[in-house]
């Protein structure tokens, strides 16, 4: 046994695939037609830009047809043409790709770029759909004849002798009985308009009437003509340059994409020519709520086809919220042309992304900031994720990544806002606080507080924020985050200051007592403070530290579910130095010195929210009855 | 020109397209490697089961070894063995599928089930990753040769008599420079882990140390030795006979498909013969915020080789949160077996999914109703979100869905609940009004109001619930949904019954306009209404239809974003009946009397949770200053 030989495949074996299992949807048949109909008409193009072809060009489009009462569908092209021995050359060798010829003959010439096609398979998958397909065909060569090519989805064809008139060939699929949906106009039409939208060469399919008016001034008169559809559109403007275009482009495009949507923000154009082809527009869209955003907005196109809008891996998962398309004959695609495959371009195509998509962000920073600054609630979100999972992106982010100053109503960069406290907020051991409020309405009476002390106190209300804040503290040097009821005010930045007590150690202990029975609840520390005499009689407060782990067990951090479960455990400070203390020592009833310190403890409730069902019910109607 | 003909096909045209672009990702030759090994060792098992190999069995275990230093990984089998006859039949001839020949020959015998292969396209997915590949063969026919087959990646092979002495295929990849990762352990193990965890043969990878212990008593002496280790189940738990397995046995095959889980609240087993075959075992999780959830955790497979975990299609929508495998050879793969095909099919294994879903849970309904109580805030969110979303299963589970009452701490039906509140709650139009809130602690003082009229209120607290809402008032008759704040107590339920008022009208008048001043607020509707004079002084509420227009158009319902902006128009009813409405009366000072009309108001305010911000911090400070 010693023997070389070559390893063989035998169409009755590979057929039956091409037709049944290479497409997972069988609606892409009408791409695949499509796409040779439009590789046909760039040929003819081509050949006759170079002068190989000398005859008329003429009207190119493409035509779609459906013949009900005959079952069939047809695809016409006035194309290149086929003669028989090209039919024979082209068709019926499966996978000998008629396109990667003619690419590969003319790339010198400078022809040839925005051919489709590439395996030479396509062809077939008009078999899933049809139990008999012909072709007719008139070659663009002086005196052909006009071929005439059957098969019924066996391996066995037949050629003879056609009547096509006209240059260019026909497709016609003999749609089968599980397929009749591709007899019907809105079936056919959603398919066009999912695939070949946006494809180089117009598409007519169906006809409209239109009201024309003949002659001129009085002897004008009406008449009603028909006119063919034209469905696609051949020139979208990302295959246009920048520089031709307006805003208004722009935005016209991003509603022919996306009918009944706002407005975008703002976009960027990509081009890209090495080392890879990229062209394409993402949209920053506005955003109004972080649970309406849908991913899976931006399409991908292959030479103008439309290939899926599931951008996973070529778009950073930080973008992929970005609306728009991009194009690339450089993607990578699977046979069935539906799944990208995984590749090192892949991975390069989604890093290009990032840096172009980081600086424009720059460039929009540094030449319009106040706009900037106004898109800031929807482009923060991509902003914060993007700094968080691409440490590259952070680099560029971190000069143009912003803060809003609740007290100031305005804007700091990272670096400007750190200069802008660092005098008023430092601690005794040297870090900088930065302190924040995730629901200004909720915690006003904490903001009021630190106003009065001229601290700032920035917002950082989106639910990305609780992980951002963790992510600042780790990359910002001696800074520290807090959230403005973290602790009470005197407390919240650690000067080493103390304020001077009215009560003796004694008197407060005796407050202490009378607050630990009024509130009689474990998960409340008491302490009394000697605090401003304006400041509240009584504050609750969770540490900082407790409350970022609960919020992170809350949205999903990394095996800390146990957080989420745990009981909050706050700091109750009583104002040794508010009026309400001296009262509540002097009352010598016991019952209304409890009355007392409840009713201290049930507004430092409602401050922090706290105050709720039964007991928020009887607050209220206790205070009803005070009114009397 | 007359011609007929075959449709021809080389093989240089093809190999190309299946080794690069057939496989979207390059790990799955191993998943085609093994799936062949798994084979060979089937059909040998067959053959040794109908007699037909009459020779030892011996271990058949799989084994996978790679070698580091010589760039090879090896995928060893104890099967069938080739010939050199045999090697040029099934390997040298692409998308000849060996397997479903023996499927064909062998069905009428009861044998080949289990056959994973179809296409014969597998084996050429080695060339994704591999610049070489061996095939070292020994056949189990008696007397012959080993064979041993070389290519280089051209279509050239080479075949000569081999040295291998046991029966059964060694495949040998000599990795090229791109893939070499496939010569780490850890992404080996990783990608068998993800396509072979439940082969039905078993998987060798690597090897552990043990210690046993050798000799008795005094003289045993312990020793280490190397042991091979078995990397997958090839028995999992869907492949067995429900009747056979007890509860502790689905709860640790949970536990093996996804560790660190909480227990399952309960599961389906599927086992199917007709129309189609599919097992598999879906296991209902236990929710806890409904934000957490992840699709996606149902893994698919077919004949136990694992395909993807998007069963999108296979499985209906609002079951996709359930957890759990699905097996089954009748779902239509695409040739590179990681996609479905779009297929009636799955269609038809779609709707039998949901029919023995809710057949499950209607079993548990009547079988165990306690139970299903307890679990019903987990499986409730299916339920609903199936009712809603299929009518078939909305008529399975009308019978099951299930109500809970606040007052009554108690689980109804639908037609439980009607009966239950039907004497009390039926207004002058003979509509049954259900009343429910979303937020129990929010909304405290209107089911204490509720309470005192015996109305009965239901739990209705969940995202999915406005929805829920809204289908519940359109399939049950004569049923209307009111929140229990939607208006003031004697007005919820319109039974055409008048209070009578302490007031005159011109006192009400009065009264009205002292409001009016007090609040100051154009999106407060108010009016002076005869109440019990036990309710409270001032009620805003906000009319069911605007607040669930709001609902609705935040959830993200059709086109009614526009709602959302919207401000809301609440109304302000002052209880004219009330104690505090004389003592305003009388008042004589106006500054006196809008403070007590703005006291009563921040009251109404706080028990709908309306306070906020300054409005709040100010409330506070002068309740303060009142204990003053």
């Amino acid at each position: 046994m010693q023997e070389k030989g070559t390893i063989s495949i035998h169409s009755e074996n590979i057929f039956p695939i091409i037709k049944k299992f290479l497409y997972s949807d069988h609606e892409v048949f009408l791409r695949e037609l499509v796409s040779n109909a439009v590789d046909a008409t760039q040929k003819i193009k081509s050949l006759s830009a170079l002068g190989e072809y000398t005859g008329e060009l003429g009207d190119t489009s493409i035509e779609i047809k459906i013949n009900k009462k005959k079952k069939t569908l047809h695809v016409i092209d006035r194309g290149i043409g086929m003669t028989g021995e090209e039919i024979k050359k082209y068709i019926n060798q499966i996978a000998f790709s008629g396109a990667t010829e003619f690419v590969e003959k003319y790339k010198e010439k400078g022809e040839g770029a925005g051919i489709i096609g590439h395996f030479g398979l396509g062809f077939y998958s008009a078999f899933m759909v049809a139990e008999k397909v012909e072709i007719k065909s008139l070659s663009r060569e002086e005196g052909a004849k006009p071929a005439h090519w059957v098969c019924d989805g066996s391996t066995e064809f037949e050629l003879t002798e056609g009547d096509k008139k006209e240059r260019g060939s026909e497709v016609i699929l003999h749609i089968n009985e599980d397929s009749k949906e591709f007899l019907e106009e809105h079936r056919v039409r959603e398919v066009l308009n999912k695939y070949c939208k946006f494809l180089p060469v117009p598409i007519i399919f169906g006809e409209k009437e239109e009201t024309i008016k003949e002659g001129e001034g009085e002897d004008a008169k009406e008449k009603k003509i028909t006119k063919p559809v034209v469905i696609n559109n051949p020139e979208p403007l990302w295959t246009k340059s920048p520089a031709d275009l307006k805003d208004e482009d722009y935005i016209n495009f991003y509603k022919e994409l996306y009918p009944f949507s706002e407005e975008p923000l703002f976009w960027i154009h990509l081009n890209v020519d090495f080392p890879f082809n990229l062209t394409g527009i993402l949209y920053f869209p506005k955003i109004k709520n972080e649970l309406e955003m849908s991913k899976n907005k931006i399409q991908l196109y292959s030479r103008q086809v439309f290939i899926t809008d599931e951008v996973k891996d070529v778009v950073p998962e930080f973008l992929m919220l970005l609306h728009g398309v991009i194009d690339s004959p450089d993607i990578p695609l699977n046979v069935s042309r539906s799944y990208l495959q995984a590749d090192s371009n892949v991975k390069k195509i989604n890093s290009h992304i990032t840096k172009k998509v980081a600086d424009k962000l720059s460039d929009l920073f540094k030449k319009e900031r106040k706009s900037f600054e106004e898109k800031w609630e929807s482009i923060g979100l991509f902003i914060k994720y993007g700094m968080m999972s691409d440490d590259k992106f952070y680099d560029k982010a971190k000069s143009f990544c912003l803060l809003k100053s609740i007290n100031q109503d305005k804007y700091f960069t990272l670096d400007e806002y750190t200069e802008h406290v660092k005098t008023n907020q430092t601690d005794k051991d040297g870090n900088v606080n930065f302190i924040y409020a995730t629901d200004p309405a909720k915690q006003d009476a904490f903001i009021t507080s630190a106003e009065k002390k001229a601290y700032d106190v920035i917002l950082l209300n989106s639910p990305i924020d609780s992980h951002f804040i963790n992510m600042l503290e780790q990359k910002l040097e001696k800074t520290s985050m807090k959230r403005v009821d973290a602790d009470i005010v005197d407390k919240l930045i650690d000067k080493d200051e103390k304020a001077e007590s009215v009560l003796s150690d004694e008197e407060k202990e005796k407050l202490k007592k009378v607050f630990e029975e009024a509130v009689n609840n474990k998960s409340m520390t008491i302490a009394v403070e000697a605090l401003s005499p304006d400041e509240l009689p009584v504050t609750i407060t969770l540490p900082e530290f407790m409350r970022r782990m609960k919020d992170m067990a809350q949205t999903g951090g990394g095996g800390m579910s146990f957080m989420g479960t745990m009981p909050d455990q706050f700091n109750l400070t009583i104002n040794g130095n508010h009026k309400l203390a001296g009262k509540i020592l002097k009352e010598t009833d016991t019952e209304k010195q409890k009355a007392l310190a409840k009713q201290g403890y049930d507004l430092a409730l409602l401050s922090q929210n706290m105050l709720n069902g039964k007991d928020l019910t009887s607050f209220i109607s206790r205070s009803v009855q005070m009114m009397d």
